[in-house]
């Protein structure tokens, strides 16, 4: 079965030091064709793109490329409960302002290890890590899928 | 444009009742070919679910259909974090015991209204809740991704 053969194959040569090679050795990630917003995108906008291409999430990037936020399928719950309609015209960042405990978006460097990129994605339970060089500007994303297919070998 | 077609149309068309209708009579959700594991199904198995099918979760369902359990993708982080390679062979329902704070499957009836689903997605913070019958028998799934669809009209 092929399942089985990736699985063994990859278990014998999955090295030891996995954890700490970099995500950029490790080709982990989504580096081109990024799907990504700017802060004055509408939300409808924004909504039809998840739809559209079932990602789950969107870096918001400034014209200078910098990632200033991030509007995740999640963040369209509220809007549902409170009947949002009228605000499906609104640009995205406005329409994030009432967001409660963020601490920002999290992000990593294509420098990071993958054990560290692991540790960061499990301590802020988020779904997915934001690719950034050190200007801060968008490089990629890193998703619990990649890590899935990655570790299966896919 | 299309979008603001549906958008208007959907904002005339929305009756301030809609959060007190039922998912049945709203048809929302998946209630068709749900991808479902056993107890014993082999964790490789799962994961291999969610990289062909791009769903995020699979109910764990017993011999009789009622749901015992979920595995969700976010449950294969911690198999990476430890190199769990060798509990690929293991029965899900093993591979899970470890779970902390775990409160659960939350699930619902498809008979509950939208805005108590809706209310007890965000109170118990996940992507989807299962549906079952009365006697916790596998009904459907509603996501994140049907609420948006929902939400924008399509
Ligand atoms: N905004 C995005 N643009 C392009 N690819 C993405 C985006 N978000 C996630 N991905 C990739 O799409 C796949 C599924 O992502 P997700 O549904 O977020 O787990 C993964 O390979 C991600 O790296
Ligand atoms: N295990 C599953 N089997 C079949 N459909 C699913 C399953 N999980 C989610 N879905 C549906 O697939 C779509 C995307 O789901 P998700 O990626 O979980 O947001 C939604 O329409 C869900 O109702």
């Amino acid at each position: 079965r092929i399942l089985l053969f990736l699985h063994q194959n990859f278990t014998r040569h999955a090295p030891p030091q996995l954890l700490k090679r970099t995500l950029d050795s490790l080709k982990l990630g989504t580096k081109r064709n990024i799907l990504q917003i700017q802060p004055d995108t509408k939300l409808i906008d924004a909504l039809n793109i998840f739809v559209e291409f079932r990602v789950s999430a969107l870096p918001i990037v400034d014209s200078n490329g910098v990632v200033v936020d991030i509007y995740a399928k999640a963040d369209c719950l509220s809007l549902a409960r409170e009947r949002g309609y009228a605000k499906l015209e609104l640009p995205v960042l406005q329409a994030l302002t009432h967001r409660m405990n963020f601490e920002g978006v999290q992000t990593c460097s294509q420098h990071d290890t993958f054990g560290d990129v692991l540790e960061k994605i499990i301590g802020a339970n988020v779904h997915r890590l934001i690719i950034v060089d050190q200007q801060k500007r968008l490089q990629g994303i890193i998703s619990l899928s990649d890590i899935l297919a990655f570790f299966i070998g896919k």
